[in-house]
């Protein structure tokens, strides 16, 4: 009895609307729930509260009474952002959807399912996939990540070169308002010309538009086979130009990343493989398809990289070897991330043709300021991820990496790229979004975000730098 | 000199930004402009003037003159609308982008073009062709349609059930807002998740949010080999459950179409080509992908309709025999313009397990009311156009149209679909949209209407019914 008292409108409304289990508000779980995956930010800012909901009308009445009393909404899924998308930059009340993670329905004849926002990226592809189906966006945090966070940043991964990311699955999305209306932004039909297409406006908006609580998702049939190898070069140029010689043959990798030989060296030092250290690139290649064509794509891929000079070529052989393969290259975050106390990744994109002059860039801005880099990314999207490793406590350093990664987003531009393929801006890159977007355009966002949110209680602050 | 003492304003105004040669006003100009593909429709409103820019510059000053002066501007590109999304339901200036036709750039290593609105769609196909490049979206009007229009409304075609439609290949627009702004919506990456997207936002308003002046494609490695074939079938149950199982057995064809009964005699009647008339639907299955694969897809495509019953198939070994077979398909609409003076196409689109009960649904009314009907469409993407043949002189026919028509929607709606999958709304299904999207959303597409576009000058009483 005694606890109740203490306890604030806010806490005893959240309560009553989600449950007493469901709502957190002691100073550890603040503190908690204030960060997100995002190193570099000063996770300064507090929330008063954490709750879980678990169900629509639940998010619809905690809208109303955030609307009505002003308080900021941050939604959270798996907390995995890494550009600082789930801080509670105004305080307010952290909407985690962790508990909504029901798969509502798999229907393998419409091609699509429905699920909510709270469940896991992989258990989503392991689910369909029994259905013969494929939900191709991997994100590489895929085992935590959840497809709340994935449909708000329109995540990707490495199979989006050939299959798109998160924004070309989703056909229909429930989405609160800020005042606490539910809304369906399209139908169970991927074709539909009826009106704007808000589901698209929503995907990637950082639930600075609206809570999406519920999600029509578009699947195809699952590949019958695939092939995955690593294939290494002596400079980038060659690794590029592979790339380029692999699509003009008309093969589309089903993946297609590029991981440098820091990546390479830090991934063997700490989690050994057996990857070649002395090579400048390795390309990861996995091509899929019909089992009676796979080797055909394969012999041709495999002649295109010796033809530009492959130092080595390792493949794959057994379903252990290809599951190798993949956990050295997603150890690429966790290996750099042993080399110093604080690992940042960065995501930036640019038109393919200009790849070596980011790679090569990127890498002289960091030797300028003295950061360890380890690059790889998604090559045949121009998607590249630096992975920095440094001490944030050190302030040089720290003034180092912000030197750095001005320069870095400054260069991506240059080369007629932009700020994220696929991690979103968040408040880790706000205040640079006006050198991407033109002045006229960010007009028109901000105005959409404020015809959406006029009290600005969405996820504040995100995207768009404080004005 | 006489002549031009009785020009107004506007005509001289729009003779100044874009030349004498670029405006048209006489009565036969602004009769013939004033209508476009859409039959029902009476096109008894006109335009006071026609113009043909040729730069995103004049189009900026045609609009600035437009907002001061409150005068409503249509844009058109080939005029093929079937849905009236590009009549004057207001009166005042029809933008006719057929001058604006360049093919800017076609570029290999990024895999774009870069394209003006008047390219026509079959032009831009053959011209990335020559890179080995692929543009999938292929209306059937390709040969005339134009890629403004199918951005405006979001077009499809055949090859949309496995390669998407229009809005999954456009990751960047140039765009001139009502007020005579130019913006950029995105970049010439085709991942970007930097602030809202945009570009979606564009792609299927019928150019009542914005006029589009540029836009950048995302282009694919063109298929090595295709193989097309006609399985005819006895029963509609069969023909849906073999499109069931050839995507059960991990088969995406790159066609799937459906074509009925009553279309096939049709066809047959006025452009004789070998089909066979006495069954109840046949299927157009492409396959694609390797030339080495391509045999064991087709056998299995041929064993599961076999399986499924299918009566007969006849198989294109030819590309003439290939091509007679597009030929017969693409007549569908006009052999159907030859049972009576006007024909109307319609465009549902409903989840896929219930196509069965759309089309047979379709034919009901049509029986009801008496009404000629072709029915032909997408079946992989639940997506079906009736063609209904009739005189819209005879006042009874065409009332009984216009009740059929809106039981029609009724219908898609009630199997869980919706009002278009490819056409779009236009003026000629807006007073069904409120059955069709929610109250609430709904509400929140004319507010952004209205940010847009304050003075209701783009392409006005498109979309939505008038207020």
């Amino acid at each position: 009895m005694l606890k109740t008292i203490f306890k604030s409108n806010l806490i005893k409304t959240l309560e009553k609307v989600a449950g007493e289990e469901n709502v957190l508000s002691s100073r550890e779980a603040l503190y908690v729930y204030s960060t997100d995956s995002t190193n570099i930010i000063d996770a300064e800012e507090q929330a008063q509260a954490v709750v879980f909901p678990i169900s629509t009308q639940q998010v619809s009445e905690i809208m109303k009474y955030a609307y009505k009393k002003n308080i900021s909404v941050i939604p959270r899924s798996a907390g995995t952002s890494v550009c600082g998308a789930c801080l509670p930059k105004k305080g307010g009340i952290i909407l985690d959807f962790s508990k909504m993670n029901r798969i509502i329905e798999i229907n393998k004849d419409n091609l699509l399912c429905k699920v909510e926002p709270g469940v896991i990226v992989e258990d989503l592809q392991k689910a369909v996939e029994k259905y013969d189906l494929f939900y191709p966006p991997d994100p590489s945090n895929l085992k935590v990540s959840m497809i709340g966070g994935s449909i708000g940043l329109s995540s990707g991964g490495p199979h989006t070169f050939k299959y798109g990311s998160t924004k070309d699955f989703i056909i229909d999305l429930e989405v609160v308002l800020s005042d606490g209306t539910i809304i369906h932004t399209g139908c169970e039909c991927s074709k539909n010309v009826t009106g704007y297409n808000l589901t698209q406006l929503f995907i990637g908006s950082e639930g600075t538009l609206g809570l999406i609580t519920q999600a029509v998702i578009r699947l195809i049939p699952k590949p019958e086979a695939k092939k995955v190898m690593l294939a290494y070069f002596d400079t980038l140029e060659d690794t590029s130009k592979t790339v380029n010689d692999i699509i003009s043959n008309l093969i589309t990798p089903s993946v297609i990343d590029l991981i440098d030989k820091n990546t390479i060296q830090t991934i063997e030092s700490f989690y050994p493989s057996g990857l070649l250290t002395d090579k400048e690139a390795a390309l990861l290649i996995e091509i899929d398809g019909f089992m009676s064509n796979l080797d055909e794509q394969y012999q041709k891929v495999i002649e295109i990289c010796k033809n530009n000079n492959s130092a080595y070529i390792q493949t794959a052989q057994t379903k252990e070897e290809e599951e190798k393969i993949w956990i050295s290259r997603r150890s690429s975050f966790g290996a750099t991330a042993k080399l110093a106390p604080n690992v940042v990744t960065e995501d930036v994109v640019v038109p393919r043709e200009n790849i070596v002059k980011l790679v090569k860039g990127i890498r002289q801005i960091c030797d300028k300021y003295k950061l360890k880099t380890c690059i790889m990314g998604h090559i045949g999207d121009g998607n590249i991820h630096p992975n920095i490793a440094l001490d944030l406590r050190n302030k040089i350093e720290k003034e180092n990496f912000l030197k750095a990664k001005a320069e870095l987003f400054e260069l991506a531009i240059s080369l007629k790229g932009t700020l994220s393929g696929e991690h979103g801006i968040g408040c880790e890159k706000s205040e640079f979004i006006s050198k991407a977007v033109e002045p006229d355009t960010l007009k028109l966002m901000k105005q959409i975000k404020k015809l959406f949110d006029p009290k600005n209680i969405l996820n504040p602050n995100k995207i768009f730098s404080e004005d």
